[in-house]
């Protein structure tokens, strides 16, 4: 192979796929990450087949050569597949969920993406046939691009990506696609359906949420205000403008579909920046400086943490 | 001079500098790298003194051989002095001031670097002189870290440089002011000291208020949540940590005094970030799509902007 070379020495020892046959329905960013990273490092699926609802998503997806098989009815996909990975929008997962299921082979295993857990799990279950073991999975990694041009087989190395199985869920089942994304590159971890709902709201939905907010109040500002936020954002805004770039269908499902752990965390932090406003407005310094304090305090972990 | 040739173009053409003698009262990030800049690229002044009343940095500064003398005593110091630059946090300003304005020559500028500039220009104020100019600047750059070994001597290049003169600040004065503040690198812009405090408001106090705020109430939330607030930061919470580690004795004092714009933002801020939770709770759709479209609006004029 010509250009061995300029591979990963991983591929170099070929590992024996997961899965024979893999469909993705839904090749977006992560789907169509998982089909790079398939096709370019090997050791996930002897097959990949990619499914989606546009024409103009499937054409790309062929242009692009990341996958085996490009087709329109998930159905069909699905019944040739021994892994199928639905990486839609959450608020999607029901209804393909619902298309999929009833096609599958029995013994198959059905997996998902999902930002979210407890939502995008009540959402499947009504479809769920104890033939077919469900392993609901989120991997926590990402860009501010959407898309099929915007996946890379390496998206996925050294973020990490969180299990949430269900009582029943057959250990083999966790077994395999906890290998699968091993093999992405990932690292990976156990929780609770509803635990991951409450760590994903702290750590990224609410600091989403805040930064589309702050984005707003400052388009709501006079028009000369406004244009200076432009002018002078390297002092801070810009940073909180990043992630406020992403896409907004996603957003907006993560927002209605982690409801209850978001706005719990919405409510605390509300909490605190109202205690911080008061202790600004009455001169309450060591309030101040210890609430700074706190925050620096987890930047140096994070440091240290080596995730900053 | 033999390292001449890694020097920038600018320097091959000596400009006569804009001061004789100038006086850095506080050499920390922002005081150090005005040090630097003078002796590395030259036309700020002739003569550089540092003055500070930590004997820690004054011994700092003179190892880092960053200015041509370093003092204890600012009125002393000023004597000599035909530009006097307070760079101490902004809670510090009228103290200081009152110590160097009855020290300084008949016709020397006063300038300062606050963040805030309102309540800097009121502490100021009792002290001035009808013989002693003052320019109020505020140069926007800075990065987490702080003290005189933070300071780089290109910290000011392509940063904006806001200068809020009073009325009856002299345009001579003014002008040599904008003329330091260019040959450090910088944009220079003009404003009421009231908008300045608008601005700064919404594009740094408000985002450092609110990235202090989420990692104290991450760091509130059960052991086991925080550690993994840590882990697991990278999905949106980090980027809200970097200006989170800023120093909290300069953030306090700007907190403090700029008290009344900053309130307001945040008032507005909080208003929006409920009608989000609102909409959140009662499944607005539309509303939620809205204000996430508004935040990639703002980063998209961002990047036209070429800010982000």
């Amino acid at each position: 192979m010509p250009d061995n070379q300029s591979r990963p020495v991983a591929s170099a020892v070929p590992l024996p796929p997961v899965f024979e046959t893999l469909v993705v329905v839904g090749p977006g960013l992560i789907g169509s990450s998982v089909l790079r990273r398939a096709r370019e490092f090997g050791g996930l699926a002897r097959r990949v087949i990619a499914v989606d609802v546009s024409p103009e998503v499937r054409a790309r997806v062929s242009e692009l050569g990341i996958a085996d098989e490009v087709m329109a009815d998930a159905a069909e996909a699905v019944a040739q597949a021994d892994c199928v990975m639905l990486c839609v929008p959450v608020g999607a997962m029901g209804p393909v969920a619902a298309q999929v299921l009833p096609a599958m082979r029995p013994g198959a295993i059905l997996t998902e993406v999902g930002s979210t857990k407890v939502s995008v799990i009540e959402a499947i279950t009504p479809y769920l046939r104890p033939d077919v073991p469900y392993v609901p999975a989120h991997p926590m990694a990402g860009t501010e691009f959407s898309g099929p041009d915007a996946g890379f087989a390496t998206l996925f190395e050294k973020r990490w990506c969180l299990l949430t199985p269900l009582d029943n869920t057959p250990v083999e089942a966790v077994d395999a696609i906890r290998t699968l994304w091993e093999r992405c590159g990932a690292r990976l971890r156990e929780m609770t359906p509803a635990h991951h709902d409450r760590v994903c709201a702290i750590v990224s939905h609410l600091p989403h949420l805040l930064a589309f907010t702050i984005c707003g109040t400052a388009d709501d500002l006079a028009d000369e205000t406004r244009s200076e936020v432009l002018d002078f954002a390297a002092s801070g805004f810009r940073d909180f403008t990043r992630i406020a770039a992403s896409d907004p269908i996603m957003w907006r499902d993560i927002f209605l579909l982690n409801r209850d752990a978001l706005l719990e965390m919405l409510a605390r932090f509300m909490e605190d920046a109202q205690a911080m406003a008061r202790a600004i407005r009455w001169g309450d310094e060591a309030y101040i400086v210890d609430r700074i304090e706190r925050g620096r305090k987890i930047r140096k972990s994070l440091i240290e943490n080596e995730q900053a």
